[in-house]
């Protein structure tokens, strides 16, 4: 089974749109895990098996382990335990890389051999030659950074190429020659609605990883009505912080549970 | 002392504008390296200690480690080994990194703080909030993807964006208004020296990490003559392949040496 076909089946089967990122900041961590070595691993273990009922994706960001020696380690033994215990989720490493060809090659090993991810997220700027390794794993997911949620996606994003922003080209771009396999999806950012829509309008039902709601103030229900596909699916509506840190107390595991049920409902009354 | 006179000095201590390019290739190393679990490590270090006379600076490339397992950890012994026996030498750790600020903060502590790297590329296509984490280490550097070497450059880098090719407004961006702590560069490929020549006129002394020579075809001499600064220094031009493999015998550390101490030769002819 491909990453898409999987994901749709997964849309179906938990009737969720809901991505759980997982993000883990030591600082944020429960007392629980002050004296844990394995911690990054040991708390996103938990919030995992509390939230997969709810969850159409995990999405671990590798920055957060890479910024701890032996972090790597801990994400891969994160992968291997939601590829084991909930092998019909999947895996999206959020990751971001882009090279010439021969550097995006080990890349491209690093995310789907030694990781085992289903797809990952890629930046396009480097142009076709730099997502062919990634895009010659027919059965993964390339994810590409189309209109990114931060402030700063204005900077070059939106600016004009030949009558339209340089997103919605990419955005062209991808849709109409990279996906001759249909193993792409894009990165479009919830504090963006209008963008979004003219996005979908552009990909058809290709599937949108949706972050920026949230903590960064993205808007749920602009973002189902303004990102849907005709079938009410399509999306994969990330959140992280507002999952991982519901609650610093012992009931973390639970007060994520329930922040996961909450958003898969809210996202299911616009659907 | 920064990034950017930690380089300056050892372009002119060592009278060499060559950059090491480090991107270990287990298919490719000599024979003596078939049972060495730490193979990374040892190759890259052989290479750094027969080629340092020649270098102004070395780039270990992240994705030929992350590619394999516990490869981080050879990476991190490989950079202190270049800080411990190489203190004049600045580390460029190429990983092309690039997400919104939170993540990009962390990626930060993964390059600067994890590794101990002088310097590390980054990729601008999320703008200023995503470089801003890297850019508040004002004496580290922040080597931002421009024209890269790849065919592919052409396919977003060179759109017009109102008057100017994409590439030339982040150069702007870049030198006008990432730069207040003056810890920029900019990665320019050799093999597009028309362009090269273009952003030196942009980005005034700034600092040009140049791959796409050798392998890649980029020739030297047009690289030095467009990209050179008045004093003949500014550039940082990166051999991998070349020297790495230049014998792939016993004598792989001298076919290195003389490679780089070749190249080195060659670029001084055209400063």
């Amino acid at each position: 089974m491909t990453f898409i076909e999987k994901l749709r089946n997964r849309w179906h089967s938990a009737n969720s749109l809901v991505c759980v990122g997982l993000d883990p900041d030591p600082a944020r961590f429960p007392e629980a895990f002050i004296d844990d070595e394995d911690a990054l691993f040991s708390f996103c273990r938990d919030i995992v098996d509390a939230t997969a009922g709810f969850a159409c994706a995990f999405k671990p960001q590798i920055a957060y382990f890479a910024a701890h020696n032996d972090g790597e380690a801990q994400l891969q033994r994160l992968i291997a335990h939601i590829n084991g215990c909930f092998p019909d989720i999947p895996v999206i490493l959020d990751a971001k890389r882009g090279d010439i060809g021969s550097t995006a090659a080990q890349y491209a090993v690093e995310a789907f051999e030694r990781y085992g991810a289903d797809a990952v997220t890629l930046n396009p700027y480097m142009g076709r030659d730099s997502a062919d390794p990634f895009l010659q794993y027919n059965d993964r997911g390339c994810v590409f950074l189309c209109h990114t949620s931060n402030p700063g996606a204005c900077d070059f994003q939106e600016l004009d190429v030949g009558g339209e922003p340089l997103y919605q080209r990419i955005a062209r771009t991808i849709a109409g020659e990279w996906n001759a396999d249909r193993n792409c999806a894009l990165v479009v950012g919830a504090t963006f609605p209008e963008e979004l829509k003219v996005i979908r309008g552009i990909v058809g039902d290709m599937p949108l990883l949706i972050p920026g709601i949230g903590a960064q103030g993205g808007d749920v229900e602009a973002t189902v009505r303004n990102g849907k596909t005709a079938d009410g699916t399509g999306l994969v509506i990330n959140s992280s912080r507002g999952i991982l840190y519901a609650s610093s107390g012992a009931g973390y595991a639970d007060a994520a549970a329930d922040a996961a049920r909450s958003l898969r409902d809210e996202i299911n009354r616009y659907r």
